[in-house]
C-alpha cells in the first residue's frame, strides 16, 4: 500500500566541526520519502522553486516516488542553514528561508486522495491539515513535529494532534508541550490529547512508543560515528511508515518492527551528510542492521 | 557463590524539590549489598563510626549480609548531603565528610578472601585496590568508580583498571575518561585499558554492555515518577553481580540477564528515598519487573 507523504523540500546548507556542504537535498518530506521508498511505493506532496537541481528530481525518481504532488513554482527552494557543535547533539540554525513554501496550498492530485497511509512529516502544522482534510479515508495517519510549531504554531498543532493515528515528537518537544520532566508521565499527557499511539524519539538513546499494548523501548543501532544527524527523526519516521504500509495485518502487530526498521534507517542516515549515504543503502543492508539490532537486544 | 562487595557505608542527606530526608542509610557499598543480597550471599567490606544507627545494622542483618567485614571505629560515619533540581537529573553536592573513611585500610576476615565475585563499589581507588590485593582468585572482578576519582585519583584509577574482569561507568564519566564524545568510541579505549567487559550507564536511557559477544543494548524499566535516584547506579551494579554469582556457566552467557536484573532493582531503588524502597521489595517482584522488561522490548 502507498504511504502519502507531505512535508519540507529543501535545500540544506549543514555546517559540522569538520566540513562544510552547501544546498544538499534535505528537508523532512526529502528524508521520510526516500526511507519509506525502501518499503513501500510513496506519494509526495511539496514545493520546490525554480533554482531546485534537476539532479535532485532524479534522485527522487530513482527512488520511485511519486511526484505528481511535487510542485515547481516560480521561486526560491525553502534554504535551512545549520551548524552542528563538536558533539553533534546541539544544532544551531543560522538561516531560515521559506521561499515557495511561504504561500503553499496545495491541491492534491486525484490519485493521491486514497492513499491508505498519511505522514505529516514536520511542516507548518496548517499545512498538515491543509492535506490531511483533502484525504478520502485514511488508515493511519501520522504527524511529526518540532519545537518551531510549538513555539509559533502551537493552536493549530493542538487542533491537528486530535486527528491523529500517531503523534511523533522528540524528548525536549514532549517536555515543551506537557510541561512534564518524566518521560513516561509526558506520554500519559499526550495520549489525552488523542493519539492513540505516540512515540517519543530521544535520539542515540533510541525512542519509545507508547500504544494500545504499551510501552514500546525501541533501541538506536549504535555508530561509532555520526557524520550529520540532519533528517534522521524524519527517516525515522518514513521508514516506519513505509514498512507499516507494507506489513499485513493490524497496525498494533506490526508497529513495533515498523520502529526497528525506521531506527535502523535512521542510523544510516547520520552516516553521511544529507540524504548521501541514505540513497546508497539497499534493502539487504538493512535487513543485516535489523537482524544486529535483534542481537544486540536479546536477554 | 557469594559476593565480596567494598564500598562506602554512610549517612546521607538527601535533598529533593519535595523533599528533605537527614541520614538515611547510604553509601556505594550499602545500595549494591542489599541488591545483590536478593541473589546471593554478601560480604560487606566498609567502616561506620560509633554514631552510626544500630537500626541499620539490623537492616543489613535482614539482608543476610555477612557483617565481619564492616568496622565500627571511634569516630563519625562518612555523611554525604546532596540536592537535585527539579528534574531529578541534576545533583548537587553540598557537603561531604569522610569521617571514619579517611583513614580506612581494611584487613580482610579469612573467610572473605576466597569470594569469588568481587564488586569494588565506588570509593577511592586505593581502597580499591589494598581490597582486591588480598583477594586469593577472585573469578570475577568488577569495579565502579564517579567523576571525583576522575579527578582527584585518576593514576590510581588507571593501574586498577588493567587488574578488572569488568569496569561500570556512566556516560559522562566516560567521554572525560576518554575524551571521546560518541559511546562506542569511548567503549573501544575503555577495552584497551584491559577490561574484558566495560558497561556505561545512562541513567533513564539505560546501560550498554560491550563485550567478547558485542553489544548489549539494556533498557531501563519505565519509571512514572522518579523520588530520588540516589544510588541506582550502585544498586544497578549490586544486583548485576549478585546474579552473576548465583547463575550457572560461564559469565558471557549470564551477564545480559544479570544487567536486566541490575536495571529492575535499580529502578525500585529510584522510587523511594535511600533504600526505603529497595528494603521492601521481594523476589517475586523482581521477576515481575523483568518479565515486563521482557515484554517492552520484544518485536
Amino acid at each position: 500500500m502507498s504511504v502519502l507523504i507531505v512535508g519540507s523540500t529543501a535545500l540544506d546548507s549543514i555546517k559540522t566541526p569538520s566540513a562544510e556542504n552547501p544546498r544538499l537535498l534535505g528537508g523532512s518530506a526529502s528524508h521520510a520519502a526516500v526511507a519509506a521508498s525502501f518499503f513501500s511505493p510513496v506519494n509526495l506532496v511539496g514545493v520546490v522553486g525554480e533554482d531546485f537541481p534537476p539532479r535532485y528530481i532524479q534522485l527522487y525518481k530513482r527512488h520511485k516516488i511519486d511526484l505528481q504532488g511535487l510542485q515547481i513554482l516560480p521561486g526560491k527552494t525553502f534554504h535551512w542553514s545549520g551548524e552542528y557543535e563538536i558533539n553533534m547533539n546541539n544544532r544551531r540554525t543560522l538561516l531560515t528561508e521559506l521561499g515557495v513554501f511561504e504561500t503553499f496550498t496545495p491541491t492534491l492530485p486525484a490519485s493521491y486522495q486514497a492513499a491508505p497511509f498519511v505522514l505529516l512529516a514536520n511542516i507548518a502544522p496548517g499545512l498538515q491539515h491543509h492535506v490531511l482534510n483533502q484525504m478520502r479515508k485514511p488508515r493511519f495517519v501520522v504527524a511529526d513535529t518540532m519545537d518551531l510549531w510549538l513555539n509559533i504554531a502551537l493552536q493549530d498543532l493542538l487542533k491537528l494532534i486530535p486527528r491523529l493515528d500517531g503523534f511523533v515528537l522528540n524528548d525536549s518537544e514532549a517536555h515543551q508541550l506537557t510541561q512534564e520532566d518524566n518521560i513516561f508521565a509526558a506520554l500519559k499527557k499526550i495520549h489525552k490529547l488523542g493519539p492513540k499511539y505516540v512515540i517519543i524519539k530521544k535520539g542515540s538513546h533510541g525512542s519509545i512508543l507508547s500504544g494500545p499494548k504499551g510501552f514500546f523501548i525501541c533501541p538506536a543501532y549504535p555508530l561509532h560515528k555520526v557524520v550529520d544527524p540532519t533528517g534522521a527523526g524524519d527517516a525515522f519516521v518514513g521508514a516506519l511508515m513505509g514498512h507499516l504500509a507494507t506489513s499485513k495485518g493490524p497496525v498494533d502487530k506490526n508497529i513495533r518492527r515498523a520502529m526497528i526498521y525506521g531506527s535502523v534507517v535512521a542510523s544510516f542516515c547520520c552516516e553521511g551528510f544529507g540524504l548521501t549515504r541514505t540513497t546508497k543503502i539497499t534493502r539487504a543492508l538493512i535487513e543485516k542492521r535489523v537482524k544486529g539490532l535483534e542481537a544486540l537486544t536479546r536477554f
